[in-house]
């Protein structure tokens, strides 16, 4: 008899929702549905259970062959407790318990934090996947997710992989959105790249719309070679290289994985970040190879699918 | 019957061995012997293992009830097998398989490194351990030790924990030993220390006496208020503190505990660890508490024994 798993992805405006063939990992349906922001959050749980039960009628599955439940939220979460999510309106409280009891006694429920789960199914996505990556997500934020022999690393409350917040250069004014200063995301978040570059804007001249500036924009037009556009582009590499460097030294990863949407810029964008990843890298840590993030909008659903098949097997 | 263990600590000019009783981890006997330094690595593990014989005769050991060797050496080390071992004159060789061509079939044998093991034996030795510690060791270099989930973290190939090696801040001429600039240890190693004393003689006045410049020296001179020796014991808690906050956003542990010479400086400097960690820490991870070493000199013998014993019991 056939099993099956859900991987659901739970962002702040949507929850992906992947329906999983235990045995092979095969994809069987994926949709979204609103994530409900009104309510309190283990409301959120009761939604998701619902599309749950009409996704299992939908296809014909029959209650004791859904073995599995993962699930990712945007938020630090330690063995499926959060202490506050605000994008959810979650506050202390245990995400897996609460699921356990909705779903049926014998199904295992499985919940982590969206970029590491990201981490964990980029990494079992490609070819040969690795006992030890590092994920870091580029997009409005830094995020990032970190795998060890094999295991999602949470850190003591959740905060692990926080690759957004390591410090790496000296800034002494602009503070963070962590309240903090010379965060990795202040540089290569969104708005620290649209900052730099309307800042450069102002004294240099450029093919970029400074009215009409986005990320993508930059990228392009670094690959133009735009003088402006390549200076940021350049300190944003130079600035993931450095963290990446700093990374090697705590955990030492056998591979980086770079995934969100800056990382569309691809081999280009990823050969700058190589080039001083390599720059700062100490000892021989300098050989971990730099990937592009391959499994995109799904990866949240795949990862969190794997997760919760990886603790039914174990 | 009785079952014992060996905790065996090498260095670069001894070697210190400990025999501990399996069950409760008791030291019953520890002694030094000089690190052979003319042969080849094999040669040290040779020593080690007659030197292990020598001990179970004067203790009555019946080969039989040693049922392990725990060691730790003083360069990266994974899964038994060193690269290269400068201090040791090792080159491409696995440690833990050699040791095991000595040692009876029934007897485990665990290898790690010096810090890392440091960090496993510091932690085990806390009133209540943590599952999650970093130790950052502070001697003429620095150096590191991360346990997560209970287990020793090696990184990919052995660089994992190498917290010295941190690129804690912008430095543009001054070369590390490792090659690369800003590493934590350019600042808190002995070098560091002297180096930034001695310019900062040059301007100020001080109680410090410039011809017999020590570490202790100058943490003593601290204490009484001495300005130069102050600016510099600032600026070694200031970067653990960033390196810490760094590490925290990495693996966020449960607890930082603070070893080597500096750390004998005591609470006035653990103190003020912790009060540039929480400038700098990120979200709620400024609560993680800061301790000092505890086993010191021991720290080797008993983080090797307690390395081994816990592979024999998992």
């Amino acid at each position: 008899m056939k099993k099956y798993v859900y991987g659901i992805d739970v962002g702040g405006t949507t929850i992906k929702m992947g329906l999983f063939d235990f045995d092979n990992m095969e994809m069987l349906d994926s949709y979204e549905i609103p994530t409900p922001t009104s309510e309190n959050g283990s409301f959120i749980l009761k939604i998701i259970y619902e599309s749950i039960l009409d996704c299992n009628k939908r296809h014909n599955i029959a209650s004791k062959d859904l073995v599995g439940v993962g699930m990712d939220v945007p938020c630090p979460i330690k063995n499926g407790y959060v202490e506050s999510c605000a994008n959810l309106h979650l506050d202390d409280i245990d995400l897996v318990a609460e699921m356990n009891k909705y779903v049926d006694n014998h199904v295992v429920v499985a919940i982590a934090n969206d970029a590491t789960i990201a981490a964990y199914g980029e990494n079992a996505s490609l070819e040969n996947p690795y006992k030890n990556a590092v994920l870091i997500t580029l997009g409005t934020g830094v995020g990032g997710g970190i795998i060890l022999d094999g295991d999602i690393v949470e850190g003591a409350t959740g905060f692990g992989g926080e690759i957004g917040h390591i410090r790496v250069y000296e800034e002494k004014e602009k503070v963070c959105g962590c309240g903090s200063k010379g965060c990795l995301e202040q540089i290569c978040g969104t708005k620290g790249i649209l900052d730099f570059t309307q800042e450069q804007l102002k004294k240099n001249e450029s093919i970029l719309d400074k009215n009409n500036l986005t990320v993508k924009s930059i990228f392009d037009a670094a690959k133009h070679n735009d003088e402006v556009a390549l200076l940021t582009v350049h300190r944003v590499a130079k600035h993931i290289g450095i963290a990446a460097s700093i990374i090697s030294m705590v955990v030492e990863p056998e591979v980086y994985i770079i995934g969100g949407g800056v990382s569309k810029a691809g081999s280009f964008f990823i050969n700058l970040i190589e080039r001083y990843y390599r720059e700062n890298a100490r000892f021989s840590t300098g050989k971990i190879p730099f990937k592009l993030a391959q499994t995109g909008n799904d990866a949240g659903m795949i990862g969190s699918a794997l997760l919760v098949k990886n603790h039914i097997e174990n």
